[in-house]
């Protein structure tokens, strides 16, 4: 059976324990499972605690993404590879699923180039950031985790990756979920977040795009906006790389999983199953 | 070829690089080696980064450990499967190991009981702590450091365990490391940390004890001090579960691991190779 892979965001209203649940029943099934997680609610939890700054670099072009100095490196890494991990590694042990946590530093999981020189904007004059420890990602080694579901474990990642100098690299993890699947063979990549999926009108949840067929990724990318943006761009490097569907559905209710498999949130590729009628997206577009 | 398990100390004055340099070498020649970590400088200071105060616990025999309340369960699982795991992970795939960082949470490495009661001593009073999530270690699951180890992985593990109610533990890594070797049938445990061994005149470093056989045990449990006894403890269990020498050496120095396995520090069981004239301990006795 190809592996599915779930993407669990890191944000407020996630319901970590309804991920789990279906995480382990998953498992239990003999399914073999991947998960990823993020851990921005932590990992700024973590630093507001320490007194650093939660800061951003923000592109010319408008791309926002997490200033990571080496000091703000050390508390992603506490917050990501340590408390949301094993968090989620001790909830599905507890419900009998064979975890095994893991970041991408593990096993080169993931690897990544830190961008060492970043353009920035700050109060509309442009500088370049030196010592952000942000990474691109290259290639992600799937062996190790084809080992581990060959023999029954359930891999929980934490998006990290290690850099051409063996730094721990912050990496985005929709984007390290999608490379993780396509170099798995996945059939499925699953998104979970606080949203139901991408929105046509931006925040009326009534107006969610059920399908969004490969042709028309351009479209869903110019109408996603935010965080939203990057999750169509992970869809699109997934599907680019041999993942027939990518679930884009919300993680804030039971059974986000098994919901988001029947048909909910946004399918990018392959189309849903139609568990309900498929409202015409383009009334949107 | 039998694993060779290590543990690495987690205060101040161990020579990390050194360690992870000896670590890859022998990974390298296709020994196959588990590396267990301490944690203790790392976990003081993000609790003392989060203004949490560092306690601890006192048995009303004298025995010390460190008190894990929630909060501060959060900040040592952050420290150690988190910064210094993957610290070491990423140093030691900088040297070209194909390293890969666990907790005993992780595959159920390691199963411990909760204390669930914990009997102290606080200004001369005894009382009874009820919230500490320390971990009496009941078993070591080596399935999985075997499954890594015939791939050619280098398993890193935090001290952590699993509990009964699948609650993340603190537990002691020299300990863990014992349980580890015997489960693993591993020959050689090397402990190491900042001190050259067991010190018959504590602190005269003159004074190292070169062997101590099985049957003078209890003279060894008896001459330690502090952390020392921990370590002779975690010693005998090795022993008893089958680990032929266990070796108790300096990381203050280049080779560390190198120079233990030529027969430096104290080796408890099997005689050390006679590199060096072995002075007779029995003159401090």
């Amino acid at each position: 059976m190809p592996p599915l892979v779930i993407k669990i965001g890191g944000s407020h209203g996630v319901d970590m324990a309804a991920v789990t649940a279906d995480v382990a029943t998953l498992a239990a099934q003999g399914r073999p499972v991947v998960l990823v997680h993020g851990t921005s609610a932590a990992a700024d939890d973590l630093a507001r605690r320490v007194g650093l700054p939660v800061r951003q670099l923000v592109s010319p072009t408008g791309h926002v993404s997490r200033y990571t100095d080496p000091e703000t490196l050390e508390i992603y890494v506490a917050a990501a590879a340590g408390q949301v991990n094993k968090r989620l590694v001790a909830a599905l042990q507890g419900l009998g699923c064979q975890a095994v946590g893991l970041s991408g530093v593990d096993g080169r999981l993931l690897l990544a180039e830190r961008k060492t020189a970043v353009r920035t904007v700050e109060n509309g004059r442009q500088r370049i950031v030196r010592d952000d420890y942000t990474g691109r990602l290259v290639a992600a080694n799937a062996d190790l985790l084809r080992l581990l579901l060959a023999h029954g474990y359930t891999p929980v990642i934490a998006p990290l990756a290690l850099g051409q100098e063996a730094e721990r690299l912050n990496v985005d993890g929709d984007r390290a979920a999608a490379l993780l699947a396509a170099a798995l063979g996945a059939e499925t990549l699953v998104i979970l977040s606080n949203v139901p999926g991408l929105l046509a009108a931006f925040p009326d949840e009534r107006s969610l795009v059920r399908h969004v067929p490969v042709e028309r990724l351009d479209w869903a990318e110019e109408l996603a906006a935010g965080r939203m943006k990057r999750k169509i761009l992970a869809a699109r490097e997934a599907l680019a790389g041999g993942v027939s569907s990518v679930i884009i559905a919300d993680a804030r209710a039971p059974n986000p999983v098994q919901h988001a498999l029947a048909g909910a949130g946004t399918w990018l590729g392959a189309t849903p199953p139609a568990v309900h009628p498929i409202p015409d997206e383009a009334a949107y577009a």
